[in-house]
Formats: C-alpha cells, structure tokens, sequence
C-alpha cells in the first residue's frame, strides 16, 4: 500500500477523535517570531483531519512544501533564514508557510495556514515568520502565482546593492528575462530595519516585482515566484547560479546575454514542467524521507 | 567469481526467454525530453542479450558509461543537466546515451542505444535527451571521437558570454592547445532557445569544434570530446579547472600560458591513457558500487 | 529525565568522593601553547564538583561553550586555530576557556577557567593557548562582554589588510553599524610576531575594539563580542558571510551600504535573542551530541 | 597494548619466516608513471621487516607519511595527481614516496624507497611517479630538507603565470617570507612537456627553490619542503590558503603584507612543532584509521 493511501486512511481513522479544525479567520495570533518556537509542542498533524471539509489542502502539497524547505537548504539558497510557501489548492485565498524555524529542520507538522492578510488560521502556539507578509501581499496582488521563496542567497545579495542588473546568462536561467528588478525599501518607507514586517510594505514589495519572476531587495534579499512549488524552487536555486555565473564573468570582459527574445523562446523549454522535473527528483533524492 | 564474469553468465541465460532486442532502426520514438521521466518503467537490462547478435556494445563499456554519469556530478561538471554519451563498439553508427534523467541518478538501466541520426533505436517508453542531436553530430563529423561530454559547467559559462578565449593554463589541461572555439547559435539561425534540438543545429555546431577537444557554446555550455569514456571525462573535468584557475589568474595580471608546442608536448603526457587512469581510478572510488 | 537533572545529580553524588576545586587564583601556570597538548590526561570534568561552593558556572554554559567550539568549526570560522571564551556566569572576573586544542576537537573536559589576567586558575596540566589575553584584556574592559570569538575567518583576512572597511551590506550583519576598526599591532609594539601573547597587546586590541561589536586585526584575523554565546557566535559567523559578499559586490561596482541608522533600526532585530536561536538550533542539529 | 608496539611484534615475529627485503641498490626499475599502477599487486609491506638491517625507516615515519597523502587530499592540496615524500630517517640519501597512485588511496603498502637519483630500491613491479626527480633532486641539494610535496594546488596555479608575487598576508603563512620564487622551465630547457622528468631539470629547481620553504612552478604548480612530514603538510596547506586569501586582497587594494622581519618573528611561532601539532591532529582525525 502506497504511503499516501496508508496516510489518508489514518487521517480519516483520526478524524473521528480529533477535535475539529476550525477554519473560520481568527483574531491574529499573538505569537510572532520575537517568542522563540517551542520544540515541545505536540506533532498535530496539518492539516488536521476533518472530514465534512472539502477544503483542505492536498497531503501532496505540504509534502512539497516540506520537500521545497530541505531542497532550498541543502542548495544553499536559505541557510536559517528565508522561508517558502505555497498557495492553498482549495482556497486561494489561503497559503501554506511553516512556523518559525530553519527551513532545514521543516516537517509536516511544522506546516500552517495563513489567511490572505497574512495572520495565521490556527498557529497551536507556535511563533510565526515575521515576514509572512512577504507572501500575503504577493499571493493577494499576482492570481497567477501559486508558490513563493524568499531568501537571502549570497550570490544575489551584490546585485541588489550595487546596480548591477541581474540579466539571463544561460538558457537555464532565461526566466530572468530582460532582468530583475530591485525593491528599494527607502523609497517609500525611509529609514527601516529592512524587513517586510507588514503589509503596506509587503504591497509595496509585490509592486516592484510586478508581473515578473524574481525581484531582489536591496539590503536584503530576494523574493522568486512561480505556478508550482516545482518551478518556484527552480527559479529560486537558478537565480543564485546565474548570480554566480554573471559575477564571474563581469571580471572577465562585457557580457553578451540571452536577448528577450532568446530569454522567452528558451524559458519556454527550461521553465516547463517537463524539464524542471528532472532537477527535482534529484533534489529529493538528496534529502531522503521526509516526516 | 569476478562481477563481470556473473553478469555475462546471468545475461547469456536470460538470452534464452528474453525477447529479441531488434537492432533495425525504428521510427523516432514519440516519446521526448518533454514527456516526464516515468522512473517505475520496469529495469530491462541494456545491452538487452541476444545469443545471435554479436554486435550489442560491451558490458564494460556501459558500467564506464554509468560511472561518467555519476562521475561528472560528483565532480560538480554536470547538475541535473549535461549528458555523456559513448559510440558503440560493435556498431560506429550507434552510441549510447542515457535515458532523459539526471546524471547523478543514471543506471546500467537507463542507457539507451542511439541512431546516427540522434533516434532512439529502442526507446523503451523511455523519454529522451532533448539535446541528444550533440552527439550525434559529432559522431558523424568526427570518426575519431568515440566519447562526448556535454555540460553547463559553471565556470566555463563566462568564457562562451565574454570573448575571453580559455586557454591552457596548465600542463594538465593541454589539451585545450590554442584555445577553444566558440559556437554562436545566433550566427547560422537567429534567435532561438539556444538549445540543440535538431540535426541542422548539431552539424552547425560540430562545425564550430572542427577538429578541436572542446567547443563552448555561448550562452549555454560546452562540449568536451574524447577517444575514450576516460579521456572525455577527464577532458571535461580539466576544462572546468582550467576556466575556475584562468579566470583567478585574469584577476592578478596578464597570463603567461602554456605556447602551442608546450601544450602539445604536455598533451601527449597528460592526456595518455596512463596519466587519466590515474584520477579515474579516485573518482570510481568516490562513487562506490553501482547498477 | 532530563539530561541536565541527570548531570545535576550525578555532580552532587561524585561532589562527596572528589577532593575539592580550589578556586584560590594560583600562579600562571607553567605550561603555555609551547608546550604540546597532552590528550592522554585523565578527563576530569570541568567544573569540577565541590558543594560548598556556589559560585561554579553553569553546566548549560560550558555545553553552549562546547557547542560554540564545534558549530564556529563546522561553519568555517575557525580552522584548527581560534578559540571562543565566555565569561563566568558566577564570577564576572573569570571566563572560560578550551585547553590549547582544534576547536572541532574541544570536549566539555577541555574546558578550562581562567582569571582576570587570563592565567588558568588550575591548568591541570594541560597546554593553553598563546593567545588568551585577547580575552582577558576584553573582559576587563567590555564589562557588557560576555562571550568573545578570535578566529582568522578567510573572508574577513583581506579587509584588515587593504584599508578596505567592512561595513553591513544586509541585515543579517546590521551589527557592523558603521564599520569595523583595524587594530594595527605596529603601532604600539613595532615589529612583532603579529600575536596577542601579553596583556599589554591584549589591552591595546581592546582599545581598538573600543565600544564596537567586531575588531579586525591586520595580517592576524578578527575578534567579535557579544552578550551571550549565542550572539557572539551568531555574530563571528556573520562577519565571514558579510566579508565574502562585501568582497563579491566591491567587483560589481559602488556599494549602497546600511545607513548608519538602518543598522541600528535592523540589528535591534536580527541580533535580538529571538532571532539569533533559530540558527542556533540548525547548528546544533548538525553538530549532534556532545561530550 | 598500542598498536605501534603490536605492530612491532608482529613485524618481529613475521622477519624469521619473510625473504630479506635486500637493500643493495638495484638498476632502476623498468616500471614508469607510463605503465599503468596494478592494484591486485599482493600488499607486501613496507618496510619489509629484516633483523640484522638497523637502517629501515621507521613504522611511525612511514605511518605519517601516509596520513600525509591522505591529509592532502582532504584539504584540497592534491587531487587525483600531486606527491609528498620524507628522507629516510636512518639513511638520508634516501626516500620515501608512494607507487605512482592518487594520494587519497595511499596505503603503508604502497610506500617504496628510492635512492638519491630517485629510482626505487625496490619498485616491487609497482609504476611510480614519472615526477620523482623533484624529491631527488631537492634532498641531494638541501640537506636540511626532511619532507617535500609538490601539487598543483588550484589557488597557487595563477601566481605562478602571472608575476604576482605569493608574499604572506598573515602570520599563519609566514615561512613565505619575503615571497615565493617562481621555476621557469624554459629558461633552461625551452620549450617541454612541463614535468621534471630528469634529474638535470630537478636541478634547475632545486636551484630556484634555493634555501626558501616554497618554490612555484610556471605552468605547473609549486613545491613545498620542511624540516618534517608535519612542517610540509602545514606549509603545502597554507601556502594554499594564502594564495586564496591574497588573491582576494588584491582585488580589494592594495596589500599591506607582512615585512620581512614580521615574517621572521611570526615563523618562529606558528611553524613551531607546538604550533603544527595542532592541525596535525585534527587533519589526522577526520582520515580516521588508515591501512
């Protein structure tokens, strides 16, 4: 029997004696990520069973979800910081993050719900990312984006604070297209710590990525977005790589990159699911099983 | 009893109830790079044994297919991307490629034998390198080659977008000799998605090599080529060294490489049979047994 | 049980059979780093257990300091040199310390204490290092110090030599507000070893340090403060990522570094207790358990 | 009971019943680098035990010299090609060096002896390295050089083409001195396949090394020489380190190196055995028990 028809089996055997998971939007929780997580809490398992819910999200999305954290870590695009989600499969109005914790050490049980302001459905206790409002206010301005990474990837840092352009290198990374854009946080908001602590800044973060792929934050970080968590981490790990490669090659002389059209006729090939499955199943197979 | 000596037994037995692996060319198989990877198709042997045909391509020939696979993501040539392909022994107008997969994941399992032309002769069901018009280009040009590399090794990428030639810098990658060309896909069909998905595309860039060991392709990659599965891998290893040690070097002042008739002296050491069994040997040893 | 209670009570029952820790200070002790380690000494637990007084440090901060030792080792801070201190939680005039060892190597029984003149209160025999005046120089002056690293973390190195300022190019390193200063050994000693061996030199790394957070020394390494073990590792390991990306961008062109203010605003949340124990734990969980 | 001394009792016992291991010297053996190694050869080990011979190298020498190889290797020094040695301690007209094998895969049995003109005493039908006239020649001319290595290290390649000279940037790297001399081949020899395959061009080097502790070689490498296995090892990794380290400062600025008398003071102190012990064991710890 396959591990996700023994899953769903247990979930419905469990439903019957778990207390119900209410979906009605909540006061937000107070925790935040100024409380440390609490490593004790029970392992509820999300998304808790309930079986008169149609609504709840698919056990093959928070397996991803869990897989994208790990892959993202083990790639080295996140190290304790940078956080990915996922839009709700049900209800768009809702995405998938995890509690506060290195995105290493991510299990199912880690996996929460957040409504469209950003405030968790239910957090059990645990501390949230304080900049979950990354995601909230990109999942509310882009309908087509279904999953989002946020990290701060070394190789993209330079770019964001120097003016240099990040344009496409190679074909694997043609998604860049004529080039990503900087969030200059100064702009509207003076002087921060930064961080995207809330959602006017997250509207104002979503504006400068407007309808592309990638947008880099000066000081910061970056944020890449994409229609599946398959291509969200794609993107994500091939930003770092063409950071990488434009670098090195801007000591060696001036550089001839994909034009638009060769960046849109290439994406086409090496954005599609076809081709982004082949890296993933490598990924995965680097991390192993997951809880 | 040696490995070898089991498998040729095992295989000669099961020549009496295994089907006939028909050598007549096929029509293309329908399946392509764009059709996902199916990893439950049953493990069917390659060379599939057939007692009457004393033309299927030598065991060992595949197992040192299957170790450059790993071997090349091991060393950091190839990520989820790049492909090694073999001409076969028996047959110089056939060689041997891998299934559509990541080199890192390839086993005796996956390898697939190829046309002159790029087609599958027996794809299996299998998808297939979309790009596999590469080697079969070159195996068409170039009777002498008998092994191809093609990967996006990172630090020969700058060296395809930047007109700086990469030249030996070293005795180890002579091979490179004056310096490798470079092939321009806009040259001979405009803007494309810079991928080689047709024999036209490949004979234009088998053109580019000439009578070279390594061609880079702008905004790509590269191909590294070599008269024997040992050589190949070598051959990419060392470029991708000598690209990482050039542009190091560039940094620090002019470089003083190796002359033409050094890097000929140097070659026919370095690049003997003797001097690559060497690092051969350690790079099996990383990867452990295989299937 | 906890490990920690188990630990407790086992302290106590041996505290009746173990002669007594004298905490009397005694005079330097003869052995110093010029003298080999000897890792065959029997491994009598530091601190050593003795009921009547109540002034012994912490279990929970020698195991943090241990941890320390391992985590700075395994994120390429510190290579078999550099060594990190914290001061006694019972004794603000004594700090603790590893024998002369690989910090990758450090075990609870290495741990030793020492005054406020950085001489070990009972060596037990065992080699110290060179250098531990940095620390107790420190100490004496930075009463708010409770924890300091001195590494030679490779990115760091080109900055204390090349009057280049490493300066918060994110958030992560907000904590370099305005730049860290360069203790220049020359200037007060002339010509030397390069090497922190008196109080003397301690003091005048000190006062370089003033009231920052980071010193670099030219041609030697670094030295990072902090509150708590926790931040000054948290900090030691964010000047090595803030050095590497500072050294990227510097290539890519004129760097908009943190304001001065957005340090602050963003260091009163990056290096805040919250913040700092997510990677904590990450680096913990890749160290496994200690001894 | 230790090992060494079980080691030796076996070695004892074994001498009455295995042949004489003779040590008359022996016309050189046929066997090259151009032969390919045979790793089924039995593992006769060496030193070859034989009562009456006072002169065989010591089992700790040889114990070391193996960890050597293998410490190299892990630290990035050696890949698959790159060679330490050690003048035997009882007669110094002669060597230690392993059969022409990637140093990762040393073992005690593949240690064989040579003679001050670098031919095996006994090459037992082993290939050994076509390179051995670097160690011969080395050892004829300085007779306080006990260890040698030589390597391609990666980060030490672009000084040696470039005229930039390899001078210590911190004290770790002080026996650079006042920088390291670069061999030109083609000064002497003109135009060659770049390797020191004779003992006139080990002469040439031996010659430009002059008394210094590293020597580079154009197009090539570098050589390393010490009082020690310990000293080679801790010299061949830092010269390695520093060539990373200053090839980063320079692009930063210019370089504030350390003057020659800073240099002299700082050797004293981290070249010391006290000071070398220290990576020494931690290098050896993570080689784990060797064959």
């Amino acid at each position: 029997m396959s591990k996700f028809k023994l899953a769903m089996i247990v979930a419905l055997c469990a439903a019957v004696v778990v207390p119900a998971f209410t979906r009605t939007p909540q006061a937000p929780a107070s925790s935040s990520a100024a409380s440390a997580p609490d490593p004790k809490l029970p392992d509820s398992k999300l998304p808790d069973p309930k079986l008169p819910d149609p609504k709840l999200p698919d056990a093959k999305l928070v397996e991803d979800l869990v897989y994208a954290n790990r892959i993202l870590s083990d790639q080295v695009v996140v190290d304790a910081f940078g956080h990915v989600s996922e839009r709700d499969d049900k209800d768009p109005n809702r995405f998938l993050l995890a509690r506060s914790v290195a995105p290493a050490l991510v299990t199912k049980a880690d996996i929460l719900e957040f409504d469209r302001n950003g405030e968790p459905i239910d957090a059990r206790g645990r501390a949230v990312y304080l900049e979950r409002f990354i995601h909230a206010a990109i999942y509310r301005a882009r309908p087509d984006v279904k999953a989002i990474v946020h990290s701060h990837s070394p190789a993209v840092i330079p770019f964001g604070v120097t003016g240099t352009i990040l344009r496409p290198i190679y074909h694997m990374s043609a998604f860049l297209g004529a080039g990503a854009p900087v969030f200059e946080i100064r702009n509207g908001a003076g002087m921060t710590n930064m961080m995207i602590t809330d959602n006017k800044l997250g509207d104002a973060l979503a504006k400068s990525l407007g309808d592309g792929t990638v947008v880099l934050m000066r000081g910061h970080g970056s944020v890449a977005v994409g229609d599946s968590i398959l291509q969200v981490v794609h993107r994500a790990i091939y930003t770092e790589v063409n950071a990488r490669l434009q670098a090195e090659a801007a000591r060696l002389g001036s550089i001839n990159f994909l034009t638009p059209e060769e960046a849109a006729k290439a994406d086409a090939q090496t954005d599609s699911m076809a081709s982004i499955s082949r890296p993933w199943e490598l990924w995965k197979s680097r991390i192993g099983k997951i809880d």
